[in-house]
């Protein structure tokens, strides 16, 4: 809770407008020069790495390796997917012109590695001995864009697409499972302090060609979901389409079992409307680029050295820190700046605290301020860190609880996504509910177990709930 | 030296064909689909992973900050620099058609995000507060290639361009040096083992607009150079082009000065070439993404759990091992395997081992087997690691210097490039001596003092020595 001037616009008032305005004056992103594209400023971009290394980690520690294909597709290769087959798909950008001439068969910017993947994976697993063949790539894809949004719809952004073959129905669909759930959600709670209803996606929502799709989805401050990742069970229908085979160890030839997996730039777009208050972001420290800041309050040389020393013990003790000294802007637009970029804790340090010995450890989460001795301030901001982590998962999940309400008839699950979540027995909804909720805008988010959990699949799905929401 | 089956064409028959042999058989990279394009696989991207986090790390401590700009650069943006006025430049890919119609102004595919960052950076420095202002971009950048090779030079490639803007020509001139001692020629020698001839570019080969180009220049072991990185001044040119200026402290409209900076995926075909020999690949240990391999030699009880406890022990001493227990594939095809990808250490573990208390320790650099007791097998690895960074290093720079002659006239100039470096009084050659060597394929990598060390500048350039070779 902030005291001073309110430099956004307040989230009650016109969300989308706080989430512009928190964008350009934390100097997250801003507009490229072509329409549709963004330019991810350093502080946007230290977000964003943290995200992606600590994705990357998880990956890897599920025995995938990082790949890279090339960004132009030649355009007959997305034939081979039955729903690219006429003429120009509206989201393609295509290259007619290189090498100073017109090109004999123009290339595709890629919207997706997956027609690439699907060649090479074709090409590299031949004997059982290859599989699983576990895949990821980081790259920029292209998707053209008519209503952008910066970080949640871009005509270019940047993604991890994984993509696995398997001998087994069952290798491949517990892989997909272990991606959802040691990965993606495993990062979303741990690292973005997020609540998530996971679960199946309909018949509908599900991913063209998949059998299943898990996906993470997670409430916004507005009360509207945003999907942060997805993975899918492909079946055969991806091998079939790309003949992607083994020889098993009887000498006969089988089709694999594949999965495909995704996240991407959005969960920045995300993590700024889960946890953003009208002070600005709020960052998790475990993604935070600058855990702590040391606030010089006066230009004073006692200051400048105390201000140092504490940097250098919170630098030493492992916490992402950064020095404030610049005197010469005022006090309160300098807090009001670390504010708005959500820096964790801030440590304010002034002559007059100096002389009792203490300094004024400020929190953003809750605005709690507390004045520390001086000699204990290394070890109080790293709790205040820990703390700060459990108490925004806490504060998230709790409102996201309160939003989320149950209800027994389609009718009352549009009106509860108004401002959150339905919970819907999909017994109560259907096919038929679906396309209701569809035409007020509204969708099934996902379907779960009654325990809320991810079924196993959707046999039998009488027993399911459906999650139901406005979403992104 | 491998007593093996040449699996490679040998280099001194045919080096280009070795090049290509190594990328198809140690699994690092192969054509894509469109001409021009490469698919780098998973050992070939874990090796440029391990080479951008090591560039980056030094970058980052710099103080530069990363930030991500669009793919698509309009047209009409690419005319502020002279040299592209008019029409599509050959180098250029051009996107004429997305959101299913035609584009009433295409976009480039950025063949370098440079017009970018001078009219953000233009926006993002208004006072002498702003400056410096150091940023840096990891992206793929597209030059349409005729005759592509990959890793060298292809019509895609993976890349990192820093932009700085500064007050003073001597804080931007100290920034651009500090970039390619700091960054560039650390990382070369500390990770990559490689000898560098580093100095200025000439007036013809210096990067177009900047006054000074560092560069840092690699002997192959075919005796040709490749450039591995530069850095250049770019003096007030580029400020002046997109208006890059600031408000000193005395409320005075200042142009500012700037450097720009890259290495790319090149370095990857730069490490191949200058340490693999014709059993492969030779990777310094500091940068191979597997420093040792423990391979089970039989299928057997004792082997195997002999092997995961070596593992285990080289992973806890913070060793990057992989275990090979492919019993199933014959010994010697697994053992090429391993020496075609260059990983440093082979631990060899088998029966007849074990009884005698002892593992066979293979290094990759010098073919050196030793037997070693079980129980110091952790210590004896990793000193063998850092023995092989320390050998190939001294390796490479031997072999440089040996065929780096000291010469007196153009002519023998030509003479001595046919196989290794000629180092010319610059006085001997000139301008017009430059272009004599031009003309038999022959280039002046660098001018340096004589003493091998970096010029201040080209002004009185009587007492300079050109670095003269044939190049990549």
């Amino acid at each position: 809770m902030s005291t001073r001037t309110a430099v956004l616009t307040p989230q009650a008032e016109d969300f989308p407008q706080w989430y512009q305005d928190v964008l350009a004056k934390a100097e997250l992103a801003e507009n490229g020069p072509v329409r549709g594209t963004m330019v991810i400023r350093p502080y946007g971009y230290a977000l964003w790495e943290r995200m992606q290394a600590e994705v990357d980690r998880r990956i890897k520690a599920a025995g995938a390796e990082n790949v890279y294909f090339p960004l132009f597709i030649p355009q007959a290769h997305l034939h081979r997917e039955a729903e690219h087959v006429e003429g120009f798909s509206p989201e393609l950008a295509i290259v007619t012109h290189a090498g100073g001439r017109e090109l004999s068969e123009p290339v595709v910017v890629r919207p997706t590695s997956e027609t690439v993947f699907g060649e090479f994976m074709a090409k590299w697993v031949q004997s059982y001995r290859d599989l699983p063949l576990l895949l990821n790539q980081w790259a920029n894809v292209v998707r053209w864009e008519l209503r952008p949004r910066i970080f949640l719809r871009t005509s270019e952004f940047l993604w991890q697409e994984g993509h696995t073959a398997h001998a087994t129905r069952a290798d491949a669909s517990a892989y997909a499972r272990r991606i959802h759930n040691d990965v993606y959600l495993a990062f979303l709670r741990d690292v973005l302090a997020l609540p998530v209803q996971a679960g199946l996606k309909t018949d509908v929502e599900r991913f063209a060609g998949a059998m299943d799709t898990l996906t993470c989805e997670v409430m916004m401050r507005d009360g509207k979901a945003l999907q942060m990742a997805t993975s899918h069970e492909l079946g055969q229908n991806f091998a079939r389409a790309f003949e992607i085979a083994y020889t098993d160890a009887d000498g006969e030839r089988q089709l694999c079992w594949t999965t495909s997996w995704g996240s991407s730039t959005r969960m920045v777009g995300g993590l700024i409307m889960a946890h953003g208050d009208d002070g600005g972001l709020r960052l998790p420290p475990a993604v935070a680029p600058v855990q702590a800041v040391v606030v010089a309050v006066k230009d004073d040389p006692d200051t400048t050295a105390a201000v140092a020393r504490i940097e250098q013990e919170l630098a030493a003790g492992g916490v992402r820190c950064r020095r404030d000294e610049r005197t010469d802007v005022g006090l309160g637009r300098r807090l009001t700046d670390w504010e708005l970029k959500g820096v964790p804790v801030r440590v304010e340090v002034g002559p007059r605290d100096l002389r009792a010995g203490v300094a004024s450890v400020v929190r953003r989460d809750n605005a709690e301020r507390a004045a520390t001795a001086l000699d204990g301030v290394g070890r109080f901001v790293r709790d205040a860190l820990e703390d700060a982590q459990r108490a925004l998962a806490a504060e998230a999940l709790a409102r996201a609880t309160q939003r989320t309400r149950s209800v027994d008839s389609v009718e009352a699950a549009i009106d509860a996504a108004r401002d959150g979540f339905a919970l819907l027995p999909w017994s109560r909804c259907g096919r038929q509910g679906e396309r209701r909720l569809n035409e007020h805008g509204v969708s099934v988010r996902c379907l779960q177990t009654l325990a809320g959990a991810v079924p196993d699949g959707l046999e039998g799905d009488d027993d399911l709930v459906a999650v139901v929401a406005r979403a992104y």
